[in-house]
């Protein structure tokens, strides 16, 4: 979308007569709606949600388009759920200038042209219960580090051992908001909720087989869970990042 | 909302003068979305479809309240699953210059100044399997007649015994559109999509017991047939006469 | 089936004595019920639904032998949900005279002896939410255009950029009905059909992980939506294109 | 299981002092338990259920070795859903005088030493909707011809065309009990037991996707079924053909 | 429907000149699609399924009128699922010389002139799992004997106490197939099909709680069986009361 | 049954020729398998188990008949999930000489004439998360005590306050196996399972709603359990209580 | 629970040699394990969470105990899912100088001495798509303003109406946190989280009937956004609440 | 974890002074939380359950890592669900003096120093209905006799073939405690608990297609049941195992 007009910059157009009326018609019902109904654009700018490409069900060519304006527009391009092939396609195409950090074991690809991501301050602590949990815990630690927020992590805690929880805690405590990953039963998130003072989102992981499978159980387990949590789709460590840090900006942040 | 302007009267306003861009911006920002978009709202007034108030778990004071000000405002409300105490309570609350229409098998009421639908043209079919579809049957035939549409029914023609099923879609065969209800295994549509040139709105209804029963099996076989059908929500009377009264009007309707 | 006789003609040789009660009997019991049921078949001719061949699970001899002889004797035929391997097969074996159309985003193959389908008007516009939308999309495309309506298309114009939608469904702004199809949340049916004053058929396309991903959470919000919208199963783009395609040459077509 | 006394000899070997009671004990311990409750077990023998090897899951060794136990012992044998490196496999180490039929449609393999089933008389009808049901179909009617049953099949004429579904039935008039497979929505078994006066199996074939795919909306529709019908789990070719088999012997066969 | 011509008849009045090829189309039109098709509609009188009327959500007034006329037509006339109120009402409005049969615990009610099932030989057993699963096996009896056949009953004779279950089956060795009824894990189809050589039909009934319970685990479980069975929908005794009779006449009959 | 003779007594009397083999057989298919398969049917007797009489679905007359028949027979017995109705009606028929106790909250009656549970030893824990699980909680009780355990009991105990959980393990911790009975979503038992050395059996219960409400969370979120915990049904507190009492009698018994 | 030493009060007096080791050792093992675990429980308190009695499935005697026990020590109590039973015997059984405040639309009874609750800054903005949502809401109500915070409300503000949501966001701007409750296909909260920058947490709401009816479509679709929005139960309104009180207390809050 | 001290070792330190109060403070955070709780955590060291490392997911090098450091400690390691793969590198890798132990039925590998586990005591009998069953088995088979007990198995004994079961359970008849392991309608747990006095593990295995295959209806059909058994998860072999020898241990162990 070329040349992007404000509408208080429309309205004094039309007020000193260098836009008529009909046209500035036009003009609005162009514009972004949250911005016609006066809602502060800007703050979300701010926020800092980068533009994330789900890579799956993409083909190589159209994802490698896409990366490439979303990098030249804003400095740096997360691509989620990329397979190994369109990785090393897009490594392929590299335009100079631009460097790539890829991650395997979450699956994320991120273009950069050197930009890094601004600090909001503000920092989520991510938490697996077990080392199967890690690949979607990383996603949602690229996420969040790419908005800005500081990460502190604590892997393979899980209730198996919670002697191995309450150090972790300890270490974890200057967080704002908590990130609790857990697949087969899923009950980490609600004995870390039990524990800390700060909001806590479980993220089911599809660990686990037979009945309830895959994730499922931990879902239900963290929707009926009696603790105060709230919750994300299984593996949506995207999410959960994208939420932990713009919560923990907002908690712990330097606006 | 009290006064109301347009979008170009608004921009008229601030090229005269007579308005400030800072309160034009207030006034777009409360404008209808759809209006500021450019589209044409008032196509959708032609369009007819009234506003529907669903009164289950809803209070009697806030139906009632809700009834009141849409008879009022449109000369004709319809309230739907509407129980038997909600009904006696309107009827007991009704205004003077009000008349009441209560269909207890579709559990609708609607109230009316005198004032009657608008005739849109068109012709609506709507064809049950057997007399316990017909409770949904008449939940669309309330809705389309609302909209201004024709109404043909013929229930109780089920592939139990299809020879009862040709003379029916002889009787219907003007029609612009075709709803058939049908619960258990659902398979009316089908074969009605396949005996019609015209379209055909599946609506699965809520009967058959055990394994898949409720009308989901009627559900699952309306999406998985060979036939081209497209479908409602079980017992979605409602939405079935909406979109089919609307799609009548266009293809036989008078503009 | 070889020689073909209609019912008047065969009452019409018995009124003649030239054909014997008993063999006007077994005649008439071969005949197409819908024809002895006095219902106009040749209407069902003139709306034009071609054959699909439906490709998965079909041997690949069996689904050449078919091709064949449906574009022999129809002229055109289509194929759908072909892989990659069934389409290396057809195409070695084509006869000559015959060429092959093969759209593999969708799974499509469709072989012409240079007829190409007649039009009988009416437009039918095509929406997606998303990219991962699109071969579902072109699947109702093609089905549309081979029953001989205009398609529009405005793809990946989801709720996430709704400024991206305003002028996308401007664009549409002449079609007789909508398509849209979405994946994950399937919000996009609803909100196009309270914008627009025409048809709209979801179609829930089976993207999204986790649970009620692969399209399921997407049906079920098409379903219970408060817009009045039908549906279609998942990834049912023939479905959806055929039943649009008959739909638009009733509204907006020649006849 | 070496020598195998029936419980009347135990019992006058003990009467006439020639056994122990404590051994008499023992040995009427070892008996099949239906001989013991006085059950003829010879009848069982009679109805000539064969032994089936459910291939899947088995590991080749002792595939190999229960396949030629069966034939050794029976004259045949049968294996169900076996994969075609099993059925290689099994081929590899074909002992000698023993011969192999495979049938890759619907995955099975029957071992003889030239032993043929023996006739037991009776007709079963297999009547499928579409193509994709026909391997279904075939696991059925082979377990049924090695019942010693006559077969008659009608394949491909599923509700779409059902002008084809007449001239098929007059064809199968003969049949003692029908087999009726479909996919998708599953209604043709409903239609036929409509149209015949005989009993109906239905049989779900998993094809058909999305929403209840699969061959879920097909069992689900053969459940709700207003006709009088039975059903088998989706794909159970085997247990339809076994229960067609023995019915149609009862009805129309030689004892 | 007044008179009603057959279609040898009609095509001889074509012949005869006494009717026009006209109206000799649009009488054939009119016949059922069985007779025209050329299939013995008399075979299925004298099959004897009689008319059942489902009282389940059907309005007293409607009942009544129903089973009136089906009882003047027919001479008898079932009604099931019927509740204790809609059977007083018709108790109530008893017509002279009809006599009523109420069947509380499987909710039936029989009227009928005097008129009672013609025998057509064949013998159903009905066998329970418990005292629960009598209602259903009640309702499969109803049925069976309405349609003419003769039934023996062995009930509570459930997989608990197996020794309870050998007496009962030595009981019932004359049948000529067996309706098996069987709530929560609903095994004693399968067992019963391992103990005799006739067809077992599984009923699922609607016991148990918890997972899977209310029928869901029987279902799944005969649907599952290693046994030839088929199986009906939970609760379906009517279902399977139905197929039974018509084997059972066939197998055991008088033709 | 009337009389009854054992294996070894009826070969002695064949073998003394007191009893002729014919007869012989006839009383050997009238044992008890277990019996006839040698397998100690006596050791059944002293592990206690008693009949426990389903008393939902049940109408009174028959319920009464049981109890009285079962009271008479073995001294005491045991219904569950009787109703407040059923109750009364069991009451006011109460024998002279027999005495009842109703435990409301668990739904069981039990009669008695004087008899108590022998005693076997060994002692089963009954642990809840919270206060509505003690319904269930107590039906496990009252059957391991008719078996003749003991049982210690700590309610309400759950996660939420885990420092209310290790006082009520340590007074626990005599037991031999521990039943944790929890809703919602079920933690309780792998956190239990963590902390002692003894078989932990899960029991969900159906507390919660939404999403897997009604104990399916907790249910699942046991199956899935990181811990060594074995599961029985939704609310099945009569079968965690006897097979407890039978572990904890061979663990903890006199025998 | 008597008197409470910390863990440092008893080390200390270790040290000084009034306790003994031994008895040291106990009391440590009564010690609520976060504490032990060096976790300032202290800021627990601080943060305010009160104790909330579920009524649902307590008996009267229980919930009234509870209900005074808690008040006593705390000075306010809530109960939530209380029946208007339950509330008519606490109200009748209201210790002097307590006073009731029942909130029959969300179920919620709150007891109190005169203690308010104390203020901790923040504001929690909820929003309802329907009128029938509003019962969900105010448990979130409830529960927010008894943990301190301040809470705005826009009610009925849902999609089919969007022109109402844009003013009513503006009213809610200064919110911390926004609290989302919708049902049928649960779309309102995903379009509040693309028009605000807080965070937004999506509450489904079991509306709705049909396939996935009852909130679970509502619960799909918030689990598969694409926005960034967390989820809780269906209708768990106080869950929301609780963890939208703590957010916006740690961002708006006082300390 | 390096040095531990015991908390009475502590609090001696702090009475002699050789510690300060603080310095104890933090040293008992950091002690096992079971220990700190006055629970006899040696008592679980002697229960002997093995660490068992879930390869399932794992990449390579923390699998190799983990299972050296485990093999170290404690002599053996075991690790369940490994891929073929996995097993290649881990043997690739293995550390002089350890030596491998692959079974490649059930997927476990265990590495061992020459330490052999410490027997306890107690028989566990495994029994499987088929040969597909083995594989799940042979995994609690693993894990129980790496626990120290001694296992009987009896494989390929289902109800098919009844008269194979009993001399089986004959056989196993000095059991402890039974595993029965059953897929497709997973009957045969039920059948062996109403034959055996000793407690029933069920474990469903993922055989079995179409409708609840999987393992799905034997999970169903188990929790379903009327004989008293408890359940694990679909292919749990593991924790049956588990479960089991540690019940066999306190039953028939040396302790």
């Amino acid at each position: 979308m070329p040349e992007h007009h404000t509408l208080p910059e429309i309205l004094a157009q039309v007020r000193d007569g260098t836009l008529s009326p009909t046209t500035a018609e036009q003009l609005i019902a162009g514009l972004p709606v949250d911005e016609v109904a006066n809602l502060d654009l800007a703050r979300t700018d701010r926020c800092g949600i980068p533009e994330v490409v789900l890579a799956e069900g993409k083909d190589t060519g159209s994802l490698i388009k896409i990366m490439h304006s979303y990098v030249r527009a804003a400095g740096r391009v997360i691509a989620s759920r990329i397979t190994p092939e369109q990785t090393a396609a897009v490594l392929a195409a590299l335009p100079s200038g631009i460097t790539a950090d890829y991650r395997e074991i979450c699956r994320i690809l991120i273009l950069s042209d050197g930009t890094v991501p601004k600090s909001v301050g503000g920092t989520v602590a991510i938490v697996t219960a077990g080392t199967s949990d890690i690949r979607v815990a990383e996603e949602a630690r690229a996420i969040a580090e790419e908005m800005g927020t500081a990460v502190l992590t604590a892997y393979d805690v899980g209730v198996a051992g919670i002697h191995r929880l309450f150090p972790a805690l300890e270490r974890l405590k200057e967080a704002d908001i908590y990130i609790v990953c857990a697949g087969r039963e899923g009950t980490l998130p609600s004995v870390v909720a039990g524990l800390v003072n700060k909001p806590v989102i479980g993220v089911p992981v599809s660990t686990g087989y037979g009945y309830m499978g895959h994730g499922e159980a931990a879902l239900a387990s963290m929707l009926q869970s009696c603790a105060a949590i709230t919750v994300v789709n299984i593996d949506a460590g995207f999410t959960a990042g994208a939420v932990a840090a713009r919560t923990a900006a907002l908690i712990g942040g330097k606006k």
